[in-house]
């Protein structure tokens, strides 16, 4: 009788530990301090997530959606304005007529304020000239080899090591929690997902961004998609609502972004009737990262700060909230 | 020592069926004949998710893109111009001064024939009329009411259960095998996604088709976006690369279409270096379902089937291949 109350016992115990789900709690964010901001994300996700809670929201609608730069990294400079700025001196290399252009002379001396002083029309061309004009498939290998080669001028950091590290946990404790979860970008979605799957864990077909025209061509010979210089969509500001719409087809419940090119993002995400979150992410640290905000020239969070308060949406500020910035200050942590 | 042998091996027997896979053969297409093309389908999908075969495809390059008009559900009559036609009834009870627009009034006598005199600009106005002037929750509301009322004329049916049997069981056999399943359809993404999602079990953000431009609003009030009458983007023949190249990021590696329409989808799907298939669904059942074929005006496979038969794509002929068309049919079968 023994012998079989052990064997029962035994089996009991593997069957249990086959089909039971984790039970251990560790903390999901341990990048966070424990200020406001973490406990807001936490509780979000913890009455969302729970069956028995009034707030509970079914896993299909639980859609989050985040900006890139600033948001899940470091955006001085603007990395896709700098991966322009190396393309167009390396196209120069063997564009000799190109020397005479003010535009191309402002890029060749790596100064965007001088290149600002032609307007718009200066840096769209600066922006087309290195993002067309070849495939779909060359477009891709050119940022992936740049992106594995380039580093940060000040920090001597590849771009995509400079992602933060609290923000990570937050999307990791999302997709655990049966999240979908979606970049939604002004940087172009052609530059970012060559690198960013694999970087943030997010499925290429939910990174959505700006895009330029592209053609497709078919012969017996080769079935290409062309890169024109053309702009097809711009994801910027009331813009975001509309790619959301697009791309994702259901309101989310939970938005992340640095400036008041997500406003709109996230007021759409406040208007859902199911519970809802809104973090911005500011930039506080001037020691770590960046200080920059209401006057920022190309990322400012100012009118995005005033409806954050009078909305008491989530400030996750840097510098009080979270403990690391980057992933490797982790390995290079005494604690 | 034999009471222990015999733990050992309990815990092993229940180890193993813990965490092995399922062994059992069953048929992934059962209302398929056992032809070629059965066989193509299932080769393909064998040999791309076997890690030991040369063809082995990693489980995130494994997309599927299916069109659907024709391809997964009947298309005669189109079933988007039959919602716009109602729609247009509709709201023309509360609009009596369009009773004087000869475009109308062929919506009203129900004469698609009539309408199509009237060139793109007549079938443009209805499809506006019935499909902007409102927020995207008030069409997806509309729609979602329609698809659960309507019926087919002559099948006395609702239009989603005039789905195809045959295609819902290659859906859920790629997806068993891990391939992410996107619609690419010429139809109105806002006119699929309120029923698609569950009628073909594919979310929503992997449902593409064509769209309208909508505007973001936000007040006090309200925070909406509204459906205008002006189109953004057709997603038929030239565009359905492009379409893939912007909302999935990843070239397919088998794509299933029924027309013309189609014919590029299947080339870039074709041109992808790694192992893939095409299938072309074949309308010759003038009996269960309907025929057509080169020379329909809506959807005619001409260029596409030649094209079919020089690289030898997948053909499936509904009338040879498929043991039942409908699900319905499923239930009333006595076999």
């Amino acid at each position: 009788m023994k012998s079989f109350q052990f064997i029962a016992i035994c089996l009991l115990t593997v069957i249990t530990s086959c089909h039971s789900e984790k039970t251990l709690k560790v903390d999901p964010l341990p990048s966070w301090n424990e200020t406001t901001s973490k406990h807001q994300i936490i509780d979000f996700v913890t009455a969302v997530t729970d069956k028995n809670h009034a707030d509970f929201v079914a896993a299909a609608d639980r859609v989050a959606t985040f900006d890139n730069d600033g948001t899940l990294w470091t955006e001085k400079p603007i990395v896709q304005i700098q991966f322009a700025f190396d393309r167009v001196q390396e196209l120069s290399k063997t564009h000799p007529e190109w020397q005479n252009d003010p535009i191309i002379k402002a890029v060749l001396n790596n100064d965007l304020n001088e290149l600002l002083h032609f307007g718009k029309e200066g840096l769209a061309k600066v922006m087309m000239l290195s993002h067309s004009g070849m495939t779909t498939d060359e477009f891709d290998e050119t940022v992936s080899n740049w992106i594995a080669t380039a580093k940060h001028h000040e920090k001597n950091k590849s771009y995509n090591e400079l992602i933060y590290q609290p923000m990570l946990e937050v999307i990791d404790y999302l997709k655990e929690n049966d999240f979908k979860v979606f970049i939604v970008s002004g940087g172009g979605m052609d530059f970012m997902r060559p690198w960013a799957e694999k970087t943030y864990g997010i499925p290429k077909n939910q990174i959505i961004g700006s895009s330029i025209k592209v053609s497709f061509e078919h012969s017996d010979e080769k079935t290409v998609l062309n890169r024109l210089p053309e702009l097809n969509f711009f994801d910027d500001k009331a813009a975001k609502p509309v790619a959301i719409h697009r791309y994702i087809g259901r309101k989310p419940i939970a938005a992340f972004g640095n400036s008041d090119g997500d406003l709109q993002m996230l007021q759409w995400s406040a208007s859902n009737k199911k519970r809802n979150l809104q973090v911005y992410v500011s930039h506080t640290d001037d020691t770590r990262e960046y200080l920059y905000g209401r006057k920022d020239p190309f990322s400012k969070l100012d009118k995005g700060m005033d409806q954050a308060i009078k909305n008491e949406w989530t400030i996750a500020d840097m510098k009080k909230d979270w403990k690391v910035v980057y992933p490797f200050e982790l390995i290079s942590d005494t604690k």
